[in-house]
């Protein structure tokens, strides 16, 4: 371990290295607000999270008033998560990219899917690096998948303009629950030497076994009335003609907000 | 700062945030090569990383033998941080998942965007959550953003099946180099309190000025033969015309891994 220009104990590198692997999503807070003072050091902070050519193609819109959190909650389906006490949006931006490139005489190109790309990479490193930081200070984080479900009305509640799309939220705030670890894929479903392998059905099979049989997830096929708990997410969590629909929604709004896709 | 079930000394705490405020980009590499243990660390501990739904979308290619980077460093266009002794190619993946609907009898609908945008966004979460603990201990990184340019070849050497996609090469090495902190904007330039704000021309130039005027930057112009920062990015690295070639392909390269977009 590297942590520049400071000697830190054995025991706190084990601390931290423990950090990652005991982390986990917290979905309940207290009614206790994150200080001013605080959000904006973590920002700041990770704003230093890397980005494409520096470009910086993302911006985070910061939701703690209870009018606007008031107007976002529906949007995210009321999920419990939608209560905490902050919500960040952040958002691939390059439509203030493109006013710098205008005020400096230069012709912009950017309305095209590489860009967006580079603006939804950016957009995301950073929020993981706020995610990071902030659990590093004792706050309780979890991502809302419903900010692309639902980005043309949290959208218009942000006024975001054209050349900015809503990519993940962060719902920001201290713990209010210490919910068990879940499971994860072992490590060889995942990370591969050289190339992708040749998956059979047995190779499948053992490796989401420990899925399959993670107690929480049989209380959730039987509380869903399926055989599997892959089914679970086929017919209930992610349907086909919901998945559909949702990427007509989301494409049709970035195609809006001024890309050519 | 909260890290659990360890004390810890108000200096490491400190040297803690002291790297997440220093951390910068290393594009240069010793010709040590990390062990085999710390990199299966490294990606286990990232898989703790939050993922949409626990689905854990995505994948990761090691390559480390040298006929395997001979063949991906031109595809990276031989920048100098592709000489890196390992390249880490993290994929958006729906086909592991969709097997194991296959196989337990669940009928998938993931050829979609959302779905696309769910594994990129889990990509791009794991990717960023290895690069932070990569660099926690003692590597350097580098995101090589020609992932999504030659994606088509990169993913014929690494063998992607139908429904992967490549989104972010991460660069890992032992440091070769300690590089000068970048500039990044200034917080308010990027963090905004509940909406977007409506920026002014003489906001954009206050909020780009210590960038327009970055030692690193004005030399740049200079070698560019440009007026400005901007036309560096718009005329020469990031053209429209370009951005819009390898957007064709990497579309193109989408569809035909089979997602309806």
């Amino acid at each position: 371990m590297h942590l520049p220009n400071k000697k830190i104990t054995l025991a706190a590198k084990i601390a931290i290295m423990e950090y990652f692997k005991n982390r986990r999503t917290i979905r309940q807070f207290s009614r206790e607000i994150p200080s001013d003072s605080l959000l904006r050091e973590i920002l700041d902070d990770a704003m230093r999270a890397p980005t494409t050519g520096n470009m910086q193609l993302y911006s985070v819109i910061v939701s703690k008033s209870p009018e606007m959190l008031e107007k976002l909650r529906p949007l995210h389906f009321n999920q419990p998560a939608s209560q905490a006490p902050v919500l960040l949006t952040v958002c691939a931006d390059i439509a203030r990219f493109e006013r710098w490139c205008s005020v400096s005489n230069a012709t912009p190109g950017f309305r095209n899917f590489q860009s967006l790309m580079a603006g939804i990479l950016d957009a995301t490193m950073f929020a993981q690096q706020v995610v990071t930081i902030a659990e590093m200070h004792g706050l309780a984080t979890c991502y809302l998948g419903t900010v692309t479900y639902n980005a043309p009305g949290i959208a218009e509640v942000l006024r975001l303009p054209a050349g900015v799309i809503p990519v993940a939220c962060i719902a920001l705030g201290y713990p209010a629950a210490n919910p068990a670890q879940c499971e994860r894929l072992p490590l060889e479903a995942v990370a591969f030497d050289e190339t992708y392998p040749e998956f059979s059905d047995a190779d499948i099979k053992r490796l989401y076994s420990d899925k399959d049989t993670f107690p929480d997830n049989r209380k959730f096929i039987e509380e869903n009335g399926k055989e599997t708990l892959a089914q679970v997410f086929t017919d209930v969590r992610y349907p086909k003609d919901t998945n559909e629909q949702f990427s007509d929604i989301y494409l049709g709004f970035i195609r809006k907000q001024g890309f050519d896709i």
